[in-house]
C-alpha cells in the first residue's frame, strides 16, 4: 500500500475566484482513479479578454487521463461550479455526473444546450448517503450558502477522508437552503480527517459573517419609505437573497415583479424542485404595467453592472415596457465585484439623471456576503478539526492568508495553486507534481486556448488599430500600380495634415519602385519590409504602430 | 446694462472627475468676454478608449470664440486640471495663462514638450492681489488640498463675486500647502457671493473629512513593525503624502528612496519653487541598492496599478535593481480609483507570490481624502453663503446629490452638466444655452474626436477579430484565381473542424464564380456581398462576425 497515494490537483479556481475545477486521485503514481469536484466559469473582461464569452479551465490533463476519470461531483449551482459542465462534458469523455437535485436540474439544462440528455446528470442524496466512484466513497454534506442544497462533499478514501467545503458560510437561517448544522458536521468529523479543503474568499474580512435573516427587515423598512417603485437588483443565482427581496416586498405591501431571464429560470427551479415552497406570487411584466408604481416591486438581473442585463436596460430607458420615473428607488442588494465598478457606476448615473435615488450597500445592512468570514474559517478548522488545512476558491492573496490563519492555529497548511498536484498521504502535504494549467476561452462557440495568440492579436488591435496593404505584382515580378492602404481604426489625418493613407501608400509606393529583384521575388522580404515602412510611418504621422496585414498577389 | 450676463459653462467635469475645464463669461450674450479656469485630462481605460494615451474635454466651442478668450487661471497643478495645457495651448490661440508659483512650474514643463517658452505662463500671486481679465477681476485665494498653492479663485465681474473652489478640503494641517483660513474665507466672502462654484468629489462621505496630519504617525508605527525594507506608494502628484510618507519613514531611522519619474519631478518642483523646504534627503536608487533593507523605504508610484509604474515592476521581479523579498513590507496609502482595481489586485497578487506583506487602507489610518466630505461642504456652504450654489467636479450622481445638500438648507442649487450653460446673473440661476461638448482622444500623437468612429472600430476588431478579404479581377472583370482571407483575432479552426480561412476562401469563391457582370463590374457591391459572406459563414463556423476588409484589385 506504501505505493499507493491519495492526491489533490486544483486546475481552476486555486488562483483566482472563479472557474472551479478539482481533481482528487487515488492509487499508484501515474494511475491514480480520478474525480472532479465542480467545473465552473469564469467571467472575461475588456482588459485582458476581449469578445470572450466565458472562461474555463483548461482541462486539458484530465482530458488526456478521461479513461481514469470515475465521476464528477458538483457541490452548488453557482457559474463558477457548474457553469462549464455542457461545454466541457464531451472533452471528459462523457463522465458520470452527481448533483443534488436542485443542482442537477440546473446541470441538465447545461447539458441540454449540447444536446445531452437529462440521464447524463445523477441526483445524489445527501449525508449519509454514500456514492461509490473508484476507490472513493463521497456523500454530500449540507451546508449553508446563497443557493439550494450547497453541500460540502465528504471524500473517504483508502487514506482517510477529505473534506471538501465548496462554498460556504456558517449560517443557522440562510432563508433559503439547508442551515449550517455544527453537530451533524462535528459528527462526520469525530473519526478523524486528513484534509479540510476550504473556501477563501472572505478571509481578509475579520468580522463573523452575518446572517441571510437580517436582510429582510432592512430592506421592508426601505421599501415601505418608498414612494414610488421599488427596485432591487441581486445576482440571479443567489436564490437566497431573490427569496429574501421578494419576502420584504411582498412585506411592505407591493406586488413582485422578476425581470431577468437568468432570474426567472432560477426561481422556476428552485420551485419545481421543492427547494423554494414559499415564494411570493409573481406578476408578469406585462401586467406590472398596470400596478400603481407605488404597489409594484421589481426584481431584476444585473447588479454587476452587465450592459444586456435588466438594471441597465432600465437605468437607460424602457424596459419590456416598464420605465422608471424620478423619485423612484433602486437598491443594490450586492456587492460590486472588482472591476465591475465602472459599469454599475454608469448605471448609478444613469439613473441619477432620471432622478431615481439609488442606494447601495455601503450601510452594510441591505447585503451579506454568502462565505465564511476570517473568524468563521477559524471556526470551521476547529469543528473539522483537520490534519492538512488546503485553502482553495480565492486569489494567491487568499490562500495565503488562509494558510497563515491555519498555520497561526498550529496545524499544517499548504498553498497549492492551480496546477499544484499535492499527496495528502503522509503526515504532511507534499508538493509531488507541477502539472501544466491555464484557461480555455469560450469564443463564440470556439474554445480557444489563453496562449494561442488570437486574444493577443485582438488586444493589439484594440491598442494599435490595424493597415491592410495590398500589392499587386504581374507575371515579371514588377508592382502592377501602387500598393494600396485600407485603415481600421486609425485616424484620418496625421502630423503632416495629409491622409495618413496616403503618407503610406506613398512611401510604401516609392520602397517598392526602389526595390530590385532580390526582394520582389521573395514574399516574406516584400511583407517584412512593408510592414516595418506603415509602421516607421505611422509611428512619424501619428504616434503609434499599427498591425499590418500585408498581401501580396502575384498574376502567374 | 440689463442686456449684460454672466455665464457660468462647464466643458468638462461636472459629469465626470476629470478634465476640469470651466468657462466664465460677461458680456451681452453671444459677445461676452471669457476666461477658462483649469484644462486638465482624464484617463482612458480599455473599455471604451483602447490605446488612447489621455483624454481632454472636446473644447471646440471655446476654441471658435478664442478672439473672446481673455486668459487660462489654472487652480493647480493635478493632471486633472492642468494636464491639457500643453496639448490644447495652440488650439485656444496661445491665451495668457495665470498660475501661482509651484502650479505654473509644472504647467510650464508640459509646454516646454511642445516648445511653448517659459513667458506663456505668468505667475500669480495670491489674494488679496488681483489679475485683470477683461471684465473679470480674479485673485487666488488659497486652499487646503494635497499639493503646494492650492487654489480658489474669487471671479469679481460686473454682476459680483463668484467663487470657484478648485479641489479642496477643511484642513488646518495640510502638511503641504496653505491651511485653511476659515477667517480669510469669511473676510473674502463677507460683501457677498452671488455664486458658490465647489468641488462635489466627496459628497457621498458621511463624516467630516480628516487631516493629512493624522497620517504620519501611524505609518511611523508601521514602518518600525516592518522588519523588512519598506515600500509605500502613492500618488506621485499627492506631494503633501510623499512629503508625510518621506518624514514617517525619517522618523522610523530609514533612508528614502523616491522610485518613479513623475514623483521625482513633483518633489524637485516643490523644492525648487520653495513651497517643500524640509523634504528628507533622499538616496538614489543606485545606493539603495547597499543599503540593508530594514534601514530602507522606498515612495514609489503606481498606486492605481498602472502597469509601467515602479509598483507593478517591483510586484513582478526587479526594478532598477532593487527586488522585494519575503518579509518585506508594501503599504497602498491610497484610495484605488474605481475601474483600476483589477490591475490592484494583481499587484497585490504578485506580491502575495514573493511572500510580501501588503497593507491598504481599508483599516482608514494610512490614507485620507484630499477632498471635503459632505458635511465639509455644507460647512463651506456656510461660510462663504452665496446666493447659489454650483457643483462641479463630480459624476451626474455627486452634482446631484450636492444641490440636494444645498437646496435642503435652502440655498438656490443649480445641477449644471458639460455643456449646461447658466446665467449667474438674475436672483436664480437660469440655464441660458446647452452648447455641444465631448470628448477629445489624445491617440499616440494625434488628436481624435470621440466620435469619429476611430476608437469604435478598435472596440469592434477587440470583440469580433478581423478578417481581410482579396480579389483580384482581370481586365475582363473575371476573378483571377480565388478569393484569399488573412484572419487578425480569429481561431483557425470552426465548427467543421477545417481551417476557418479554407471554408471562407470556399464561399467566397463559389459566390464569385456564380456572381455575374452587374456584380463583378461593381465595386461596392463585391464588397458588401463578399463581407456579408464572411461574416455569416464565421457566424456559422465559429459563432461570431467579425470586422471585414476587402481589397478588390482590378487589372485595368
Amino acid at each position: 500500500m506504501t505505493t499507493e497515494r491519495l492526491i489533490y490537483l486544483p486546475l481552476g479556481g486555486a488562483g483566482e475566484i472563479g472557474m472551479n475545477a478539482y481533481v482528487y486521485g487515488y492509487g499508484a503514481p501515474g494511475k491514480e482513479r480520478l474525480i472532479l469536484v465542480d467545473i465552473g466559469v469564469a467571467f472575461p473582461d475588456m482588459d485582458s479578454t476581449p469578445g470572450v464569452d466565458l472562461i474555463f479551465a483548461d482541462i486539458s490533463w484530465l482530458e488526456e487521463r478521461r479513461d481514469r476519470l470515475e465521476a464528477v461531483f458538483i457541490t452548488h449551482a453557482h457559474e463558477d461550479h457548474v457553469g462549464a459542465i455542457g461545454h466541457l462534458f464531451e472533452r471528459l469523455g462523457g463522465p458520470k455526473v452527481y448533483a443534488r437535485a436542485f443542482t442537477a436540474n440546473i446541470a441538465r439544462g447545461k447539458l441540454a444546450e449540447y444536446g445531452i440528455g437529462d440521464n447524463a446528470v445523477t441526483v445524489a442524496n445527501a449525508w449519509p448517503d454514500q456514492i461509490k466512484a473508484g476507490p472513493f466513497n463521497i456523500s454530500f454534506l449540507p451546508i449553508s450558502h446563497s443557493i439550494p442544497e450547497s453541500s460540502a462533499l465528504v471524500i473517504d478514501s483508502p487514506e482517510g477522508r477529505v473534506i471538501h467545503t465548496g462554498d460556504f458560510k456558517l449560517d443557522t437561517d440562510p432563508v433559503v437552503g439547508d442551515p449550517f448544522d455544527e453537530d451533524l458536521w462535528r459528527e462526520v468529523s469525530a473519526p478523524g480527517v486528513r484534509a479540510l479543503v476550504c473556501d477563501s474568499t472572505n478571509v481578509f474580512t475579520t468580522y463573523p459573517g452575518r446572517s441571510e435573516v437580517i436582510v429582510g427587515p432592512e430592506i421592508t423598512k426601505l421599501v415601505n419609505q418608498s414612494t414610488g417603485m421599488f427596485v432591487a437588483t441581486t445576482f440571479a443565482s443567489n436564490v437566497a437573497r431573490v427569496s429574501t427581496l421578494a419576502h420584504a416586498g411582498q412585506a411592505a405591501g407591493r406586488s413582485i415583479c422578476l425581470l431577468g431571464r437568468a432570474m426567472r429560470r432560477m426561481i422556476e427551479a428552485s420551485i419545481k424542485t421543492g427547494v423554494l415552497s414559499d415564494f411570493p406570487t409573481v406578476v408578469s411584466p406585462e401586467d406590472a404595467k398596470n400596478i400603481p408604481r407605488e404597489n409594484l416591486m421589481l426584481i431584476v438581473t444585473g447588479s454587476q453592472g452587465e450592459r444586456r442585463a435588466a438594471s441597465a436596460s432600465l437605468s437607460r430607458g424602457k424596459h419590456l415596457g416598464i420605465e422608471l420615473k424620478e423619485g423612484d428607488t433602486f437598491l443594490f442588494s450586492s456587492k460590486t465585484i472588482p472591476g465591475n465598478e465602472k459599469e454599475v457606476i454608469r448605471i448609478i448615473n444613469n439613473f441619477s439623471e432620471i432622478g431615481v435615488d439609488v442606494v447601495d450597500d455601503t450601510s452594510g445592512l441591505y447585503h451579506v456576503s454568502g462565505h465564511a468570514n476570517g473568524p468563521d474559517l477559524e471556526r470551521m478548522h476547529d469543528i473539522v478539526n483537520p490534519q492538512i488545512v488546503v485553502p482553495m476558491h480565492g486569489e494567491h492573496r487568499h490562500l495565503r492568508q488562509h494558510t497563515k490563519l491555519a498555520e497561526q492555529k498550529r496545524r499544517k497548511g499548504v498553498l497549492a495553486v492551480n496546477g499544484t498536484m499535492v499527496s495528502l498521504s503522509g503526515n504532511a502535504p507534499e508538493v509531488v507534481d507541477y502539472v501544466e494549467t491555464g484557461r480555455t476561452y469560450l469564443d463564440g462557440s470556439v474554445q480557444v486556448g489563453a496562449l494561442d495568440g488570437v486574444i493577443r492579436d485582438r488586444i493589439r488591435m484594440a491598442l494599435n488599430g490595424h493597415v491592410t496593404v495590398t500589392v499587386v505584382l504581374d507575371e515579371q515580378d514588377e508592382p502592377l500600380g501602387d500598393p494600396w492602404c485600407d485603415l481600421m481604426g486609425l485616424p484620418e489625418l496625421g502630423r503632416s495634415h495629409a491622409p495618413l493613407r496616403d503618407v503610406l501608400e506613398e512611401d510604401l509606393g516609392q520602397f517598392l519602385n526602389r526595390a530590385g529583384p532580390a526582394t520582389l521575388t521573395d514574399d516574406d522580404k516584400i511583407e517584412e519590409s512593408l510592414r516595418r515602412i506603415v509602421r516607421q510611418s505611422s509611428q512619424n504621422e501619428i504616434g503609434k504602430k499599427p498591425e499590418v496585414t500585408v498581401v501580396v498577389s502575384r498574376l502567374t
